[in-house]
């Protein structure tokens, strides 16, 4: 017996997802729009409490057309179920399509039109489900929810909200030359501070004392993303934890025209 | 405005996702279980008329998770296409995985647990639409067929039925020696005569006049996948014209593991 994502077949969402913004919105230069737009990860049933707003797509998103499966959405996976949430999230992001370039993300975090279709989003998820708090990872995740608070229906929000590091920070600090052990505990801090104030507001799925991370991060601090949290036939390691899709390629051209996809060791049979 | 596959999130559909088969029934050494199962293309809101049993995934199919969407399945878009059937029908292949191995195919055209499952979907494809023509493509397919026909509901069945080369033919005809011009005349040749035999039968959504193939497969005799068919958010070039993936390894072992997904140059705008 398998789960799997039933998608996007009802309204609202099935209406989101046909009025999707492309290129007239979202400029090539500075998004992926190539590999189309990729819309959210989790319930789409009403039966949400933390709704979660990341940055946009990578590699592996690409190919489950989920967002945060890949490292990010692992590491995070496993903050979920520290406030004992394990199927009861919804997730969109603040861009539909992957960021292209180093400045890109910023250049484009309060573009009206980008902001108007994932208000629409927000909105309908705020509507249908009972949220108790909204977590952002990273700056334009909160710039996207500051930027929601200022309509109407974001003002009307009374539930909580927390503001964390991204997942991947530590890995996109130790490029910048930071010590990857300093920027790793700087992450842990910043999630055990969040999940101090959310512990008491979220009603968990499953009740479980607050375990708070310690210097590092452990393999038991990962989540594995459930298999209700992707398309039906997936196979189960495009939700392990080692890395299977990565952008390949000799000429920036051909590495952004190009995703390998590979079985990785652990699961294979042959 | 997009359109998009809704998917399986219906029964019976989504009790036959869930319920699908694994290794304890496609052995892994004569299927490609690791990419996982690939159920389907086409219509399943009952609107149906022509029903298409091909044979196993490849390498396209295995990333959009939709049937007959590489070359074997533009050929056989154009085919329906000179029917005057655009969207009203739908596929399933007479294996849920990609066959490993040049013989894995027969010798496993009669396992009673595969054939099983497959008729649970042929059933309740016959049951919800108004099937008027079973087209199979290939011999694999054609058994799978009269396996269903020794069964009470396949018995039953009284719409036409026409067994027709598979849209691949003249590649594998062509590697194993055959001239490749001879190959492709084979297969026009035999897909007219069931043209002739399909085109007074079938209701067309599109009336038009029965244009067969000439000597060799032009453009034009090519059909683009809709876009109502694969799931949302796909981009638009992985219904095109051109191959977009493909098996890289320099070993068996890495081959069967790697699928690279590449941009065709005519959809890059970068």
């Amino acid at each position: 017996m398998h789960t799997f994502d039933p998608g996007y077949g009802n309204d609202p969402y099935a209406g989101l997802v046909r009025d999707h913004p492309g290129p007239e919105t979202y400029p090539p230069e500075h998004f992926r729009v190539e590999w189309g737009p990729i819309f959210h990860r989790g319930r789409l049933d009403g039966t949400a409490r933390v709704l979660v707003i990341g940055q946009d797509p990578a590699a592996h998103e690409a190919i489950t057309r989920r967002i945060l499966v890949g490292t990010a959405g692992r590491r995070f996976q496993g903050f979920l179920a520290k406030l004992g949430i394990d199927t009861s999230y919804v997730m969109i992001n603040t861009y539909l399509y992957s960021v292209y370039g180093q400045h890109s993300g910023n250049a484009h975090a309060t573009d009206p039109d980008i902001a108007g279709y994932r208000h629409d989003w927000l909105d309908a998820l705020i509507a249908d489900n009972p949220i108790e708090a909204v977590i952002a990872l990273g700056s334009l995740a909160d710039t996207a929810f500051h930027t929601w608070r200022a309509t109407p229906t974001g003002a009307a929000y009374t539930g909580a909200y927390q503001h964390i590091l991204h997942p991947t920070y530590p890995d996109s600090a130790a490029s910048s030359g930071t010590d990857p052990a300093k920027a790793l505990a700087k992450l842990l801090t910043n999630w055990n501070a969040a999940l101090q104030a959310l512990h008491p507001t979220v009603t968990p799925e499953t009740p479980r004392p607050l375990v708070p991370y310690g210097t590092t991060l452990t393999p038991d601090d990962l989540g594995t993303v459930p298999e209700a949290d992707l398309p039906p036939g997936l196979p189960a390691w495009m939700r392990s934890d080692e890395p299977w899709a990565s952008r390949q390629g000799s000429t920036p051209a051909d590495k952004r025209a190009t995703i390998t996809v590979q079985v990785p060791a652990g699961a294979r049979t042959f």
